[in-house]
């Protein structure tokens, strides 16, 4: 059996929180197992986690405006400061009011560092101790991104909550150089949290080390003797196994303080997220929901679905009658699919609409099985459900 | 002096027709010189006229979804026979319930012919008097398009108004080519009307005979001769000179039956459609608000504006700061420029949305002008404004 607490003294905790209305906090309210419910305030409201974070990559999540973004439940909004620093620029962002003030967008925000994006976007990039020198894919500008630029980057910006700049190793890459990229990115750590000069941010730091647990270890013992707020696990679902992926979050729950939240960046799919959780994980983002909903995949209750498969040519039912979203209530199959196929932008919106709406749901519910103690059934139903999944042609990213 | 009715007997035809609902009905409820305000009642609404109905090539207003294309006050929607019978083809439309109950928008539809776009569009194309044989433009695959077929597919799209199959000329081509394109055009409408087989739907006849006043009035005798309960005027925006197209209108206004509601096909800029009304038409269709929005292109109460244009990199403003739509509550101009500048679709959404709202909304202002017995006031301070428009170096059609 289980231990599944939701605790007076965390309720009072919530409490507490809602009423004084700190800035920044963030508390634990339930848990089961390892599996946490908490609650992260942030000066532009709060995010009830587990939860996942829609990726806004160049302040806009891809094909919807923002009263469609705010309809599928999204709390957190991630936005990448590679792509904002080069277009259209920090110093344009903040001069229009930061993110916020940019976008429309009225709830909290994270920004990455930066870090992942020149690593796999930049041509002739070239590390040093400094950081990293890079040509804009844009428009073959130079530029250095270390972790004090990428923390002033952030300032600019203005989201919420900051990470630490660090240096993400590929998959495969052997022990030696993670090693290295690992200790770079402790240095690039305590730079970046001395880079830090706007009080009104929370700066998280990532940790690295691949898939070598003794470097995992090394990673967050020196992350967390610096004392941030909260720690992403970074360098996963960069092409390793999964068991070797569910085996460091394992590991890191272990080691990584029980009272800070846990980012685990760029993860997944929804049964990656539900072992993510399982281990003790807070926070998720992933371009999956957005991107695949553009090439005509549907997350659904029972699994996956290809728009494009012909088997849904005169289909009228909704792409998942178990959903409320607004395409599930207004579309059928047959016309998402005749949308998709001759090219229209709104077969985009709307299935992007219910792939956003079905991953926040799951984390709704999610958080709903924790709090009443039913987590592992949920965990158990799901992976029954999902392992029946049949990704089809067009899967982009082979469930397991 | 301009005469402007309102009369007591137009309010007693338009308070019959709210309370006794016949399934269709147009009456005129009001006029300011030839400028006519009316009511069109459809088995799916009614809809106040003048009014403009935004373009449904596919199924759906491009980059849009239903409850976007609601709010900007849409009424009527247009779709294409052409493009439908070939995707998703007319079949499986019926099947999913028409038109209305394949895409969801509940209010009134209309359907071209096809004729204009299989004269535009399609390749290898032979004109018999039969009708059209062309090849699909997508898989090559060989069609015929006629009278017949264009009612039966029309008919089973299931829109609300129908158009007979008429033959669109080029301009400019000579006075013979046109007479004879012209002449066809009856035949083919007379065929139309005999093709019809359900009752549910009305037919409009369409005028066709280029810049020739001889040509057009045999075709508005023609055609009225055959009474149809609504008549468009083809064959006009095919690159004539405006002066041309102003007189024709004008010269069918006074040919074209009074009580009957006049369709003006492919109409146009702001200015084009004033002017139309002007000349008493009551419905415009155009891609032009849709297409440019696409292109970067906002229409706005001060005219045209190029959001790619450098000087709305850092403007806060919306787009236009007399508009209520979404966009203009939420956006600003330096953020709807990133978005179109970084190939973002929202761009394209945010853009339609407001093209859309300012087409729409200008017509409730043309019709409430008309009301109020204030129409020439509102054209004589709409072309002030407009004239001073500089359509910029992204404009694709000029205003005059």
């Amino acid at each position: 059996m289980l231990l599944c607490i939701v605790g007076a003294q965390l309720r009072d905790n919530h409490a507490t929180a809602v009423y004084s209305r700190p800035m920044f906090g963030f508390e634990l309210v339930g848990r089961c197992g390892r599996a946490r419910a908490g609650l992260l305030r942030t000066p532009h409201g709060r995010v009830e986690t587990p939860a996942f974070m829609p990726v806004g990559t160049q302040a806009g999540v891809k094909a919807l405006t923002q009263r469609d973004l705010r309809e599928t439940g999204a709390q957190m909004v991630l936005a990448n400061t590679y792509h904002l620093m080069l277009r259209p620029g920090e110093e344009l962002v903040a001069e229009l009011g930061g993110l916020h003030g940019f976008t429309g967008w009225s709830g909290p925000f994270l920004t990455d560092s930066g870090g992942y994006q020149v690593f796999s976007l930049a041509p002739l990039r070239r590390i040093t101790e400094q950081g990293v020198h890079f040509q804009s894919h844009i428009d073959g500008a130079a530029h250095l991104l270390g972790p004090e630029r990428s923390i002033a980057v952030q300032e600019k910006l203005g989201a919420d909550i900051m990470m630490a700049f660090d240096e993400c190793p590929p998959y495969p890459a052997p022990h030696e150089a993670v090693a290295e990229a690992t200790q770079r990115t402790t240095r690039w750590a305590r730079r970046s949290r001395d880079a830090q000069r706007r009080g009104d941010q929370w700066l998280f730091g990532i940790v690295q080390g691949g898939v070598f647990a003794d470097l995992r270890e090394t990673s967050a013992v020196e992350l967390t003797a610096m004392d941030f707020p909260g720690y992403a696990i970074g360098g996963l679902s960069v092409g390793e196994p999964k068991p070797d992926m569910r085996r460091v979050i394992g590991q890191l729950d272990a080691l990584l303080p029980e009272k800070r939240s846990r980012y685990l960046m760029g993860v997944g799919t929804p049964l990656d997220i539900l072992e993510g959780v399982a281990r003790g994980v807070d926070l998720f983002d992933c371009v999956l929901p957005t991107r695949n909903a553009r090439n005509g995949q549907l997350f659904t209750s029972e699994g996956r679905l290809s728009i494009r498969n012909a088997r849904y040519r005169r289909d009228p039912r909704p792409p998942d009658p178990a959903c409320g979203c607004y395409t599930c209530r207004t579309a059928s199959r047959a016309y998402l699919r005749h949308l998709h196929m001759a090219g229209e932008m709104a077969a985009a919106t709307l299935l992007t609409i219910h792939n956003l709406t079905h991953y926040l749901d799951t984390l709704k519910q999610v958080r709903q099985a924790i709090l009443l103690g039913r987590f592992e059934d949920f965990r158990r139903l799901a992976h029954r459900k999902l392992r029946a999944d049949d990704p089809g042609p067009t899967s982009l990213v082979p469930d397991e």
